[in-house]
């Protein structure tokens, strides 16, 4: 027998559906600071970068050819590649492709990763449409905004309940980035967010597998199919997002609406976005930080570590709490495997996460001497680390904010840096030097095709 | 703060989702009774009728105006319609059409509408791999097998959340059908429901507009798409389903785990399908059938009626409350609309839920004197008649199990006369006929193509 009992119903939310439209379309180009374009600017850097690197990886093969199976049409360009598909499947693999190695960016207030469901959509329709730079970060500014106050909303609840936020709350900054891109009015533009909404996607469960990053990328394809079909006069519930049985009720029992309301237009979440420089998940990024600095402060090599003591917020054990990862993207998720590559070899990259590295004998043999220990007086950024040497030294160090945070934020040649790295191998150095410049400068071009040029394979 | 507070953890879960996957691939080709097969064929057929009726509505219009923006392959027939689109996408237009008039079938344990999410992904896929009828309707049993027992671990309580169960679950019944038909091995199979279960779609909030319909259509195609995507090698959580943070987990708090591995292969949950005689929300028929029944045994007129009080669980009132519908999709989420044109006209077909009726003057006066009221002693497949008439007399019926019901079902010249009032409009009496003749009987075709001929336009 179905009752109601279950949900809760707050008949009197604001219409926060109608208001996100309103803004995504209204909002004047580069209405914004100076320094929220420039954080836009990186963030966009670094999704292509993050896009690039794994284009080849066995994720992003399996994807596209089940893709190929539609014998799709050649729409839009898959970064670090050569073939293109249609707009829709094209947004699909490079989302996927950019969280493959779990590199990119996080806002930290939801641990949403915001560019791949938006950059991933605005480039494939914008390539398509042939849309200037400067259209293409307006629209990635909106969309992230649209996603990440509505996980501002709803977070940690929906988070907490299992959803992976990214791909549950990323159709709708995609939806809102590709109905401004299609020029829609508000009305179309509230029905796309709308279609969205009936879409989320991701399990938390996923994670340690090719479903994790299949999440932003199945989201940026949902909110460009939603916001197409907006185009054509589908319809959807005017109050998806807020009904009593609309997204946010149904998949949280927190719902804050001034989250959503309050300065829409004149805060910039975008501003608070932040880059990994290790290539795992965020929440261990000051354990990784606080061991790479007692290596170098000490010149600590692998043999004269004893033991290692990471307190940490139970979030972290949590999220990437696996003790014995068989595999490179299983490591991704382990504390213990990740401080102990950060000892041994000073830094925490892609090529530390391979099943080779996983499963040498020195990393198993210094990760079975990691342990970690819930301290949730800890903050879930920080983390306290104790180090017992075998020539009898206790070594410590407390790390507040981790390099690649907010209070820390990676430099400019640390992004560059890190783009390179990861897009050379796959496209060589020269033109992953001109696609970071051209990345990085998107706006003052009147077209995408410097982009696409450089940022992929001649087919 | 990220806390677990919210997710019930049963750690000990059966392991389902292998289960499910060794099910759909291994359990042999019409390995059940003559009675399930049979009804296997009513279920395909009356989804093949429903599919047609609405292919020129402007909801299948928009949404394949939004597909054609992909330029996608011909690679499968839309019914009703002269064109192809890709696999996937045929997928999910036919889908979103055989939904379109809420007038396909009901699993009435849990008011999934069984069908469309496994019919369009398996015809899609099925015309496109040239499979046999047979293949076609052991994908369909076995789909729906999934999606059902999945369905009734988890309702009630999913669906008081405000999920629309027919898309939450149906994308794990077409990703278990498409893994059968491409014979994807048990572990691959696996992997398939387990991409599918990152894409649940569907919020009740939406009823009343174009994306209701579109949720079995967008569930056939997510499970389309990750039976491919499981093809080639992607992967997902093994307990994708069952984990602490699996699926069934995080969007219900009743998971009961027997209602899937209880008798699994030996009961089928197809044979409990059942067909609907009106246009409109399933809960409304037994007030419409005893509308009807009144209406013939005393030759009411409209002007005969002063007062019409019908009594049902509350229910009927949350689902199908609608007061005032302003346009035919609406009406079909009121009882009170539904109850007056059974009156009016002794029927509620397609045709009575239009704009003009909705708005008719006739039908104005008489839903002003139709009284809703709840009474939760009354079973929400029942429904509890008064009417007062204008010269005194009061009327009154009980109506146990509607027309239609597991326990009423409509016959075979029933159903083939609901589908040749829905195709004839579209594709003429004489394709009409055959469309059903063969739809009916489609295990005896040794391949899809008369079943495509006859239930299509030529191009």
């Amino acid at each position: 027998m179905a009752t109601n009992t279950s949900v809760k119903a707050d008949q009197d939310a604001p219409a926060v559906t109608e208001m996100l439209a309103r803004f995504a379309v209204n909002h004047p180009s580069r209405g914004w600071s100076d320094e929220v374009d420039k954080e836009a600017h990186r963030t966009f850097a670094n999704w292509v970068g993050c896009a690039i690197g794994p284009s080849t990886h066995e994720t992003v093969v399996a994807a596209l050819a089940a893709v190929k199976e539609l014998s799709p049409a050649g729409q839009a360009s898959l970064l670090g590649r050569s073939e293109k598909v249609d707009i829709a499947n094209a947004a699909l693999l490079n989302g996927i492709s950019s969280h493959t190695f779990d590199f990119d960016d996080t806002h930290l207030k939801t641990i949403i990763h915001p560019a791949g469901p938006v950059a991933s959509a605005v480039l494939s329709l914008g390539e398509h449409l042939d849309i200037s730079g400067r259209d293409l970060i307006d629209a990635l500014v909106i969309g992230i905004e649209v996603s990440c106050r509505v996980g501002n909303a709803i977070y940690p609840d929906h988070y907490d309940r299992g959803w992976h936020i990214t791909g549950s709350t990323g159709m709708l900054g995609s939806a809102a980035a590709c109905a401004r891109l299609l020029k829609l009015d508000p009305a179309r533009t509230q029905m796309a967010l709308g279609i969205a909404a009936s879409q989320p996607i991701g399990l938390r469960e996923q994670f340690g597998t090719m479903t994790k990053p299949f999440h932003p990328g199945g989201a940026a394809k949902v909110g460009l199919m939603s916001a197409l079909m907006a185009k054509h006069g589908y319809t959807a519930s005017k109050r998806a997002l807020e009904a009593p049985r609309g997204l946010m009720q149904v998949f949280s029992n927190k719902t804050d609406w001034s989250e959503i309301t309050d300065r829409l237009g004149e805060t910039w979440e975008i501003a608070l976005n932040t880059y990994k420089p290790f290539a795992c998940g965020i929440v261990i990024h000051p354990g990784i930080d606080g061991c790479i600095q007692l290596r170098e402060q000490h010149k600590l090599k692998p043999g004269d570590i004893k033991k290692v003591t990471v307190k940490v917020h139970s979030l972290v054990l949590e999220l990437t709490g696996k003790k014995t990862p068989a595999t490179g993207l299983e490591s991704k998720f382990s504390v213990y495997h990740s401080c102990a590559v950060g000892l041994i070899y000073g830094r925490a990259g892609e090529h530390e996460y391979t099943d080779e590295v996983v499963n040498s004998a020195q990393v198993l043999a210094l990760r079975a001497k990691v342990e970690a220990i819930v301290d949730n007086s800890i903050d879930e950024a920080s983390s306290d680390i104790h180090i017992q040497t075998t020539d009898g030294r206790a070594l410590h160090i407390f790390v507040e904010h981790a390099i690649g945070s907010v209070q820390r934020p990676m430099s400019e040649a640390q992004l560059k840096a890190k783009f390179v790295d990861q897009s050379a191998p796959v496209l060589g150095e020269e033109k992953s030097q001109k696609a970071w410049t051209v990345a990085s400068g998107i706006a003052s071009c009147s077209d995408l095709k410097q982009l696409i040029t450089s940022a992929t394979k001649a087919p």
